[in-house]
């Protein structure tokens, strides 16, 4: 994450990009075409089940599967100690940062510790699943039980059950160090804060909490992996990014990356949560044993107990200004579930806690912290909704108590392009000016809201964004038409953005392209689809690719006209030679001739931008509080994102309403509930509750478009900051109609109830 | 089939090429891993069944499908007047030059005239096939018999029933021009044939025959076709070549290429009959009207009445020469069957027949004759077999009547490098005379011969192989393994031939890199495995790229090393700075440092290559003759071979003994029996007698290599010339061992016995 150096010119005049052409996926997706990791069936196939432990923390004292092995139908049963043991644990692929391999590959099956409620213990391969799913009720576990460690306040206390004797500090963005016994760590001061809080006038301490929330994905976990010979890996999967799958699998296996081919299949949803292996290398383990192809997926419960959702955290946050409402100093003290493993989104929570204003004093305390819960795993902007969630709340109230306008207090201290980032470099171009200005100028914000217990709210969100490697390989037909492959998981509408970015840089309509996600043998090395990288990132490598492809056919023009490359321009869809215009030869002919002018037409183009443009975003929404149930109804939302350029506006708004809802089912609803023996008592989509199309309004989304000068077109990723100002927006707007503060996620009729009770008693 | 310009330096040391690493698809294939057509299995896929017109030659008058419709699980019934219709009519791709389209697409289904016992009249697609089979059996076809044509001379004799009142003459190579009503022409004249003839000391007449033999292929052919939405159409299918599938299927659909996925299955044997469409036009539209996928596969009887063998063929030759032995004169007719449509291997049968002697007049005059038979297809040095059969047995019987050394005669008579060819251009470097001498020197040649009615045979042939686009795109893993792409069907060990290529261009370890055939949509366009091609033109495609990424990673080297890339050396896995050769970085180490210096290492490129080796073998053979029943026993076999450079030296034996005994099947046994109705009586491979190991001795092979200018290692097409020396061999060995001589191929027990009574009654 490096300043861009010497940002190129950025493109302004488009012809495809910024319209709406029809989704390239979307047919296939709604006559179900598409093939998802479930549809593959192969010959001879077996079916995996796993046996997962009841038991959130205990030692295997051991493990009877004699029973299991011999049902018939029954193929192999496996357990942690028939797993490869790793040559290296430090692999940097799939987490968007170091991590420790052993522990990735101890959460896919426990060796001789379970960490959770669903830990995988064992696995079975059978002839079908239902004779698995009996195998594993026939596997004897004997457990040690352990006293487990439930919330990160126990967790970081002196004399806590130590969960890992050893460990290595989780990355993710930045890396944490080792500290406590049960969490690693990420400390950052600048200036003098506790004496700066002495010179406020004014000052907030606030606590908040978050609960644990799932990506809720609809398609659930699914892979097949086959052998295919001479110590060969096919791994057909649900993934946001084959290569991630390809290296974890390689570390697991000890096999060279080149020996294991993943298909990335249609994906069913990931938000950060199917960047990991789960699944394949119990498969794996279990195709090599047996000789045959195995498929596993996951139920919903298993999703649920066995994945990894974004963490439960506590934050406490202490923020000062003086009278002219100038923030001087901040002191944030956070502590967010890793889960299982180190690793949790600490690091990106607490960095971009306050990265959208300047603060000159500022103390950064965050902890990564493990306790018996599963693995946390990324989710859309990872760690910053939890940790926007507290700091921006504390900052309406910081601007309540200092009796200044919420949009004049962030316009004040509003971090500008220039100004120096907490990361030590000058913020890039960025539209905050003017997406605050954006709010109070927005037709909802100026709108009188009128009733009873009705409140607006506002928020204002920060992301970072990831660039990383990407790879484009573009190809000519002989009529004309243009076939695309790109490394990039498409999630989103990716090969249509991505499409179009080639269209745009050819000069050719975007009919003519067609895009496909290649395999990890099929294309080159691309990152994985997350940090909103793909249509910014690999877009960058499609439109470097479509680049050296002109040039090409630039020569192979000049060779019809016995000229040099050099004097032949290009310009939509024409090639014309410099010194007589009248010759021209469209591209279409020069695809025709490509055999006669020296072979097929082809390019191809390896990028790992530096120039990522951050993310920014905005939220005004209108509730109304039923006092007597406590239950929040949204009456009305407006979003509003800086996006750089949209690429497909449709699309872009698709992102924004999406992570919006997303946000006010973390703000309202969703959450884990874990009893007190660690026991997820909610495992199901009935019990675990997500807005629904009922729960919201229209989503009114606002397109900003600052060009972001790391891409030719100005793209900035679009994709995580949506989630983020939710459940601030939505406690300020509960605030402002009932006068309650919420400072816990959910604000669920329970907890504004209890609230407001809590107020009445006052 | 250009002679080649500048040839570049030809390398001559190598560390992997010449060396016989395991083939890295054997394992798979081995243990029923690898992935057949047969092996697709997608939800909701439906199977198809074909009905197959029983006359030779009829007008449909009507089909009626309705009971055929009303089956339960019958899905779509579909006759040729369903089939779409074409925009265009003539495209390149498919079969080495111009073909009409709409004879492709009227050979997999008949639109209004069956032409041959087999021509498919009406598919069904169904819940199983069972049930499409059933349906089949309900289809009430009336037809009006019309009057069959059987045999090239009733086929052009005056007053001949026509097959197509207006036809487009097919270009395998070399185009034909529209001739007779059912035939198109190649005819080539030079010098003064008819008088030069009056000046030979001996002249030879003879006529030959041959019979059709199929390609014996032992997987059927098997497609499966998914319309996947938004008009776009992918195909799992067992091909040559996944390019051709996908661009005669555009034509066909009328569809943009790039809207088309064609997904080359591992292949159980193609030998030419596997470059074309039969099944996809169908199952395409079958799965465009359910909306499902169709699969359809052949049974064996479908294989051999419905696809194409080689053709049977009558070919007169007339050959002269002086006392000296010097060929002065050669005047050929040649008539090959077509089949139902234009287009068979007239062309480079004609062309081969003696273009492996010098000969100052020549006439050459083939006919392409259209018959109620299957369209004729490619086979192995397609034509060549044939007229190298006749032509060679006719040079023997000229040396035997001059009284010369059958190898002095034809060392005199050798083309040789610097000589003028038929095509206008001199012959490149070519190892004529040292195979020659191969023969005259072998350890077989100089051995004594004892035994009654035993006799030894050589031939001599010459095919011209192909050159053609090929893609390569190869890329680095961070871990310094390499995946290799190319779009070339692997029917030999191309995989392994390929990587090596790499391995030695990058001078790495050849199990670094794993070879991988792409789909259409995920590798540059590349012409099918044909004309011995694959190892050769994508073999220069994969060096291209192999030097583009030495490149690139000299780029990279000076970068840690802050230098140009100029000024870095590569050799062997290491790359050295020229001004300090103490700074060194290994190929893996700047694969490890991809991300940091720019990004994933890749490279691609495209070739079409001109510089074609041609490809030259010569047969020793021992038979002994069966006086009582006629059957010959093959006693001692030696192929020699001019590789140029054998890549990988087992593969090139298994090539030469795969042709050799496939040569011995057309010399020996193998012939379509066709009624006096038209009815192929034999279409099992229990009437069909192709040659089981129990038939054939081992087959010595020597390998002689003249490099070849048009390719970097000097390597030429292996495939496809071991196929053409057997019969000429095996009649000059029966000839020698009892003194008859065979003009009419198979020479099975019937002939032969007929032949020795022939003999005995004069």
């Amino acid at each position: 994450m490096n300043a861009p150096t010497t940002p190129p010119p950025v493109k302004t005049e488009f012809d495809v990009v910024g319209t709406t052409p029809i989704r390239k996926d979307g047919e296939e997706k709604v006559t179900g075409a598409a093939l998802f990791g479930d549809d593959i069936h192969l010959p001879g196939m077996l079916h995996g089940a796993m046996l997962r432990s009841p038991h959130p923390h205990a030692r295997i004292v051991s493990i009877d599967t004699s029973k299991a092995a011999a049902l018939k139908g029954v193929r192999t049963v496996i357990t942690g100690a028939d797993m490869p043991t790793l040559s290296s644990t430090v692999v940097a692929a799939g987490e968007g940062g170091e991590v420790n391999m052993q522990d990735i590959a101890d959460n896919c099956i426990a060796r001789d510790k379970v960490f959770y409620d669903g830990h995988v213990v064992a696995a079975v391969a059978a002839d079908n699943k239902h004779i698995a799913e009996a195998a594993c009720a026939l596997i004897e576990v004997e457990y040690e039980l352990l006293e487990p460690v439930l919330n990160v306040h126990d967790a970081v206390a002196e004399g806590a059950p130590v969960l890992h004797e050893d460990y290595t500090p989780g990355a993710f963005l930045f890396p944490t160090q080792k500290a406590l016994p049960n969490a690693g760590r990420l400390f950052m001061e600048h200036g003098d804060v506790d004496a700066t809080f002495d010179a406020c006038d004014h000052v907030v301490e606030r606590e908040f909490t978050t609960k644990s929330v799932h990506q809720g994905y609809i398609e659930p976990h699914v892979t097949t992996a086959v052998w295919t010979g001479e110590d060969t890996l096919t791994i057909h999967t649900s993934t946001q990014g084959g290569f991630a799958i390809r290296d974890f699998m390689a570390s697991f296996m000890n096999m060279p990356m080149s020996k294991i081919k993943v298909v990335p299949m249609e994906i069913g949803g990931g938000f950060g949560g199917k960047d990991v292996v789960y699944l394949d290398s119990l498969a794996a383990v279990m195709a090599k044993r047996t000789g045959r192809p195995v498929k596993i997926f996951m139920s919903r419960s298993e999703v649920l107990r066995g994945t990894g959702p974004s963490p439960e955290t506590y934050i406490k946050v202490k923020i000062g200004c003086n009278n002219e409402g100038q923030l001087l100093a901040a002191d944030l003290y956070l502590l967010f579930e890793a889960g299982a493993y180190p690793g949790g989104p600490i690091a990106p929570g607490t960095m971009c806690a306050l990265t959208r204003y300047n603060i000159p004093n500022v103390r950064l305390d965050g902890y990564d912290v493990f306790l018996n819960k599963p693995k946390m795993k990324p989710y859309r902007a990872p760690g910053a909704t939890q940790a926007n969630f507290a700091a921006e709340s504390a900052i309406a109230d910081l601007a309540e108590m200092a009796g200044i306008d919420p949009i004049q207090f962030r316009l004040t201290n509003a971090l500008k392009p220039g100004d120096m980032m907490p990361m030590g470099f000058p913020c890039p171009p960025l539209g905050s000016i003017e997406m605050l200005n954006a709010i109070k100028n927005h037709p909802h914000y100026t709108a009188p809201l009128e009733g009873e217990n009705r409140g607006r709210g506002i928020s204002y969100a920060f992301w970072f964004g990831a660039g990383l490697a990407s790879c484009a390989e573009i190809r000519c037909n002989t009529d004309g038409t243009i076939n695309l492959t790109t490394g990039s998981a498409d999630l989103s509408g990716t090969r249509t953005t991505l499409g179009m970015q080639a269209a745009e840089e050819l000069g050719v309509d975007n009919d003519l392209i067609t895009t496909n996600v290649g395999d990890t043998d099929s294309v080159g090395y691309t990152f994985q689809s997350v940090g909103s990288r793909t249509t910014f990132a690999t877009g960058i490598a499609v439109i470097s690719a479509c680049r050296k492809l002109v040039e090409e056919m630039k020569k192979r023009a000049a060779m019809e006209w016995e000229v040099e490359g050099s004097e032949v321009d290009y310009a939509s869809g024409v090639f014309t030679l410099k010194s007589d215009s009248s010759k021209t030869l469209s591209f279409g002919e020069i695809c025709g001739k490509a055999d006669h002018t020296g072979g097929p037409l082809i390019a191809d183009a390896s990028e790992f931008p530096e120039g990522v443009g951050f993310q920014i975003a905005a939220n005004i929404v209108d509730v109304e509080v039923d006092v007597e149930t406590g239950k929040v109804d949204i009456l009305r939302y407006s979003t509003l994102q800086d996006v750089g350029k949209a690429v497909h506006p449709d699309f872009v708004e698709g992102q924004m309403q999406g992570g919006t809802v997303q946000g006010i089912g973390w703000a309202l609803n969703e959450e884990y509930f874990y009893d007190e023996k660690g026991t997820l008592r909610n495992p199901t989509l009935l019990d675990y509750r997500m807005p629904t199309s009922l729960d919201v309004p229209n989503i009114d989304c606002t397109i900003l478009e600052t060009p972001n000068p790391g891409h030719p077109y100005g793209v900035r990723g679009v994709g995580e900051v949506p989630i983020v100002p939710p459940p601030a927006a939505i406690r300020d707007a509960i605030k402002n109609a009932i006068g309650v503060s919420l400072n816990d996620l959910p604000m669920k009729p329970g907890n504004v109830l209890k609230a407001i009770w809590e107020q009445k008693g006052k």
